[in-house]
């Protein structure tokens, strides 16, 4: 009983029991994470063109969502970069940026991306994801971080640009605005910048090699883009740069706990939000899923997909009653979270309670904060997701898999998210389903007098002018059955002496329909040709389908080996006529 | 150099080694099969919506072209239909039946189906169609055999109904029109039936247990559909059906040998019917290329996909130049032509010669001849099509492809050819990957004291605490490479004892870039928990690429053993604590 319900609510498993000797580190942990997500947060919020308070209220409700059902123990949940870009790609066609309809929006793409979630949890679908293939991931993310980087040089520049899927238009854009540059926007961007980078590598290396002090000096530089927010909101503050220089700010923000929002019911808006909603849910779910198992497998912990799905679409629900945008598990902040000490989901609460307070105090401070500071956060943190080396590594190894990489590659760049994932996925299966379309296969003879058998293409084997032994290196399905009956005969065509063909089906894990049916006219077609048809090695589930059907039947005098050698011993002609090949 | 002549023009080839004692059995099987295509051709002509003479034109320059460029010595080609059914659904809506406009757009449609055959032959992509797996095929041939039988009851009934895609509109229309019934033009349709099912059923298989005289009965039953033809001819003739009982007739046939016609070059009609082509193109090809097929096994000849592409490309680019309708090799005329004793092309050229003379000689007399006989053919031949058993078949050995199979069947007959085949394709499709993505593993020991290693949910075999040997049946590839992960995750967070993980690779034939990626979150995942990861009995080229990779570095100290044996041997605790499981 008390299992059944921590299944659902894994929250009652981790707080019964909870050990006090972890509290320490959740507390440390649950203050680095907070110190880190607010700028952040805000940072997000802009991205998907949303108000700064958006990405702050979904760091509070969400975390807390997730911390009731959610597996990882350790995962950090909140507006992620990938998240918001796909946020702001999905309402731009429904609302124009900055409008309460916008807003409105927003809250129902999160209740969407929820409510997906938990429907794939409920039909136990989590691993549909594994259908965007790791190439895809790749290319997507890659691409993404570019469009996300040069979506900011607005706000770094301090020049308005119309929003656009396209880095073509997007580059125009930027191009023809340059000449309006605001040099004092721009000296925060540029400087926020080169101060991250500056925290981020050179100084972060040297503290990991400090001998005392260096957890202490790590979080310092954690606190990086928060001390970059003070620093800057203090600039404009001090040399008044809004008035003066023009340098844009952020403005009010308002002070309080998240709001109770209703999404709105709107029939036509719901419908043109769900493929975004799906895709959305996906690309979360498959963010934070291997998130949350890197960091579970380090301690022998599991994460259950579907609970994931479970956690992350209660998180989204949250995000929608409380004027958030979609959310899902980061992998910097998990990270952060991880390695300050998080043992226990008590650490996301102790994270929502301190950005609680901060809504509560912070947002008079706020007012002239420059969006060139957050812009500045943002480009850094994506800075490392663009990945030329993927490209690379997959070209040396399997050339349809870069092929699938640069595909979504250029789709995400060039034309738009969903059609560079979907372009990506149509690549990836094409391109599987061509190579399996094409198996390997060896044509066998025995080595020398052992039981051994190789291809006798690569080693110096014993044949039978009467008997062809071919061993096909595939499953056999409708895109290779063809080929299988095709190849056999022109080898058959070849050999007029022969009279049994033994396929040797050790790699064989699945014969379907088609390929069942295929067999069968070769069985027919080589019956015709006075050849017999024989298997080998025919794996245990295998044969236990072939037996529901008639092919064995339709095989006499052909029949199944348990070996090769068993069917070389069977079939060899009785004066062996042998031939070193 | 005669070799590479003869490859591109095959003609060459058997036409300069001709024997002479082929040439009773070509004349003879030429002969016949002109007997049986005339009122076949006619037939389908009219199915496609086009007047009987485009059948009887698509019956003579095809056959001559193909016999030049096509590799199968047997195979008979002209109209077919299923082609004839495609064709009338694809130029349905650029034009209206019966007008000018339709029989020019039918001639672009063939030109189009042969310049696609050909291009897929110089891309060498003929093997694309091995993609329509065989469930598809068999279900879209059921349902499209049903829509071709009740698109003729409107002949057999003597009535008016507008022509539709969809069987539900189709039998509504039928159905409202069935009061209008023409009782003559119904024993014309209704007895024809009669007469070809009685041909073929009992007396062909009482002809078949014949003594003497076998060969002249069978091939007098095979002229039935001719006989039919002639006697419905006669009758409405001799009682003036067409005046006095409203029977309709076909009229005004043109007399002469096929027009040189040129297809128009309308760029909006041209891509307009270039996806139908697409599809004519490959499912004339699959249908042919089986038949050919199996005819050439039966005389250890092969026929080259390739070429079979040129063949039926010039076959029905000829058809677009000569005034006919998209052409294939069929199967029931081509396994007359075999058994008549056809050995090389020469008999399609006789066929092709009498043809000709037919269209020179008999148009004056297809003047009173019924649409309702000429149904009642197709209606006969359509019947066999139609084969309930497939699905049978297909849900006792593969629950899967029976559903891909009844999707395509019910999205053809509901909906539309085109968008039945996408829809199974689809399924198939998804239901592979489906099956992929969870393949079958076995954690596996050792059988008593033997090198054998089995499943430890099927045997008894000897295991050892401290390492878990893993036989995975499936190539690792994108769908299925996190279940392996999260498999093996989950098999080790059980084990504390555990020290070393063995992934047998004996059916893995395929590692791609997101298994390669997913096989090194998992290594160092397994590190963070202290398991060292091996492989065992991985393939030559599996090999040969990973070797390419820094995988086996990563994997130190885990090792590559080159059987399960020897990688349990040299894991094994060394003071063993065997355990009988």
């Amino acid at each position: 009983m008390a299992m059944n319900a921590a299944r659902i609510l894994p929250v009652l498993g981790w707080l019964s029991s909870y050990r006090r000797a972890d509290l320490p580190g959740d507390l440390m942990a649950g203050v680095i994470t907070a110190i880190m997500i607010v700028p952040q947060a805000m940072a997000y919020a802009l991205l998907a063109d949303m108000p700064p308070q958006a990405g702050l209220y979904a760091s509070i409700a969400p975390l807390i969502a997730y911390a009731c059902f959610g597996t990882s123990r350790t995962l950090a949940v909140g507006p992620v970069a990938i998240i918001s870009l796909l946020t702001a790609a999905s309402l731009a066609p429904v609302a124009a940026a900055g409008t309460d309809a916008y807003q409105e929006a927003a809250l129902v793409l999160a209740l969407e991306v929820g409510a997906i979630s938990v429907g794939l949890a409920v039909l136990r679908a989590g691993h549909l994801v594994n259908f965007i293939s790791h190439p895809v991931i790749s290319g997507f993310t890659s691409a993404a971080a570019i469009v996300i980087g040069f979506s900011n040089m607005k706000d770094i520049l301090g020049i308005s640009v119309p929003r656009s899927d396209s880095i073509v238009d997007l580059l125009a854009s930027l191009g023809a605005g340059i000449g309006g540059t605001n040099w004092a926007t721009f000296a925060i961007g540029a400087g926020g910048i080169a101060f991250l980078l500056l925290l981020r590598g050179p100084l972060t290396r040297r503290a990991k090699r400090l001998e005392r002090g260096r957890m202490a000096v790590l979080t310092l530089l954690r606190a990086g883009p928060l001390l970059l927010v003070a620093l800057a909101t203090l600039a404009v503050f001090a040399l008044a740069l809004d008035t003066t220089a023009g340098v844009k700010v952020v403005g009010h923000v308002p002070t309080g706990l998240p709001p109770l929002t209703l999404p709105l019911f709107d029939q036509a808006l719901w419908l043109a939000l769900l493929p975004s909603a799906v895709l959305i849910a996906l690309i979360g779910f498959l963010e934070s899923v291997a998130v949350a198992r890197a960091l579970a497998a380090k301690r022998r912990e599991t994460v259950d997909a579907n609970n994931e799905l479970v956690g992350l679409g209660a998180a989204n629900v949250a995000a929608a009653f409380t004027g958030g945008i979609p959310v899902t598990g980061g992998f910097g902040r998990s990270n952060v979270n991880f390695d300050a000490g998080a043992v226990t989901q008590l650490a996301a609460i102790v994270t929502a309670a301190l950005v609680a307070v901060s809504v509560l105090v912070l947002p008079p401070l706020f007012g002239p904060l420059p969006p060139a500071a957050l812009a500045a956060i943002i480009v850094v943190s994506v800075l490392q997701l663009v990945d030329p080396q993927a490209f690379v590594r997959a070209w040396r190894y399997n050339r349809a898999d870069a092929l699938a990489l640069a595909a979504t590659f250029a789709g995400v760049l060039f034309l738009n998210v969903e059609t560079g994932i979907l372009v990506g996925f149509g690549v990836s299966l094409g391109l599987y389903m061509w190579r399996t379309s094409r198996p390997h296969y060896a044509i066998v003879g025995r080595v020398g007098r052992t039981e051994h058998f190789r291809n006798v293409k690569r080693h110096k084997v014993r044949t039978d002018p009467s008997l062809l032994m071919i061993r096909i290196d595939e499953s056999l399905f409708f895109a290779n059955a063809r080929f299988l009956e095709t190849t056999i005969l022109a080898e058959v065509a070849e050999r007029p002496r022969l009279a049994h063909v033994v396929l040797i089906c050790s790699a064989v894990n699945v014969i379907d329909s088609s390929a069942l049916e295929s067999l069968e006219t070769l069985i027919h077609e080589l019956k015709d040709a006075g050849v017999a048809f024989h298997l080998a090695e025919v794996k245990g589930p295998v044969m236990d389908r072939l037996a529901r059907t008639d092919l064995l039947a339709r095989m006499a005098p052909g029949q199944v080996f348990l070996s090769t050698h068993d069917a070389m011993v069977a079939l060899e002609a009785p004066a062996p006529v042998a031939a070193v090949g």
